[in-house]
């Protein structure tokens, strides 16, 4: 399958594009550095004009999406954006004006994560936007045309960025990146729709 | 208890307000047409302009929060603002913005909706707005300061509201509004935080 893949640089997106390349996908990568199309997803234009560069696809996965992490004392309406803008928005837009550029029973696949289950100190904002994802995916998955299919990865922290994000999860048990692409890869090759993939 | 409404004129605002006032509480209204105070809860300005000249209170309800219904074909990241500036943000804000004007043991009640969890056609930006709302609700309640609770009231469709809203819930069983009421003052005058009342 001809498969984009958004985030393709991160902890996740180098996980995913291994696994899929390993199973013969062929990938495109998108983002905003070392990537084979740029994109800035807290950009409509910028999305659209990936969409028109990259043409047709059978599947699109978004790892991507920024969000802010701080205590809820010090959260503002400013900072809230960061998450609305890029976690929430950046991955909802890319379906909303993906929807024409997948072929038929294709699918999408987006990222939300632990903290809408088990929330964490300081995960407010990220939290949010994860929810927000989550019940997106629910409720499109039954409106989808053409037979295209949409979930989302729900991964726990990972192995991989322990050391980064580690403070924030006391108690988590961390997931390997290759475990957490493994979902992806049910997303994409499988025939569910509507779904949360939670990785822990 | 002195207590805030926003929204205070739909329909569900006005069952709380009656169910509020028969238990005796202090009640002030705010929304944007006859309130006790304006508020616009899209604009951060103007919702700190109300708690500027409400002042302090015990408890802050949000009954309000404008959404898009729509089917997803024709759903557009600009028709999908309105859910996230009114429902999603407007309602978050209103507690990042109103947390040092609730008293120490006060409460936030946000309002979200069943078809987070019962997807319908035409519901995919209002139930993504609402799941943000719950996810913010859930992990910020861990984060309150002085004892401040904050919990959610996720009503089915009213009975007040079939001839508007019906056609949307083919097969949902309409939920009175003096009933969706009473979880309201149930997260007011109860001690429990980070729920979730569903009225269905």
């Amino acid at each position: 399958m001809k498969i984009l893949i958004i985030g393709a640089t991160g902890t996740i997106g180098k996980a995913v594009s291994e696994t899929l390349e390993l199973a013969q996908h062929d990938l495109i990568s998108a983002g905003r550095n070392d990537t084979d199309y740029y994109v800035d997803i807290t950009s409509p234009n910028s999305i659209k004009a990936m969409y028109q560069n990259v043409g047709r696809v059978d599947a699109v996965i978004s790892v991507a999406g920024a969000t802010h992490f701080g205590s809820l004392a010090e959260l503002t309406p400013e900072k809230n954006e960061i998450s609305i803008d890029s976690k929430l928005k950046g991955q909802v837009n890319l379906v909303l004006l993906g929807l024409n550029h997948v072929n038929d029973f294709g699918s999408f696949t987006l990222t939300t994560g632990v903290i809408v289950d088990d929330p964490i100190i300081g995960g407010v904002s990220a939290a949010m936007a994860s929810g927000a994802v989550r019940a997106f995916v629910q409720s499109s998955a039954q409106e989808m045309p053409r037979g295209i299919r949409i979930n989302e990865v729900s991964p726990n922290v990972l192995k991989e960025s322990i050391e980064k994000y580690g403070p924030f999860f006391p108690g988590f048990e961390p997931v390997a990146a290759d475990r957490v692409a493994q979902a992806y890869r049910k997303s994409v090759e499988g025939g569910q729709t509507g779904r949360t993939y939670k990785v822990y």
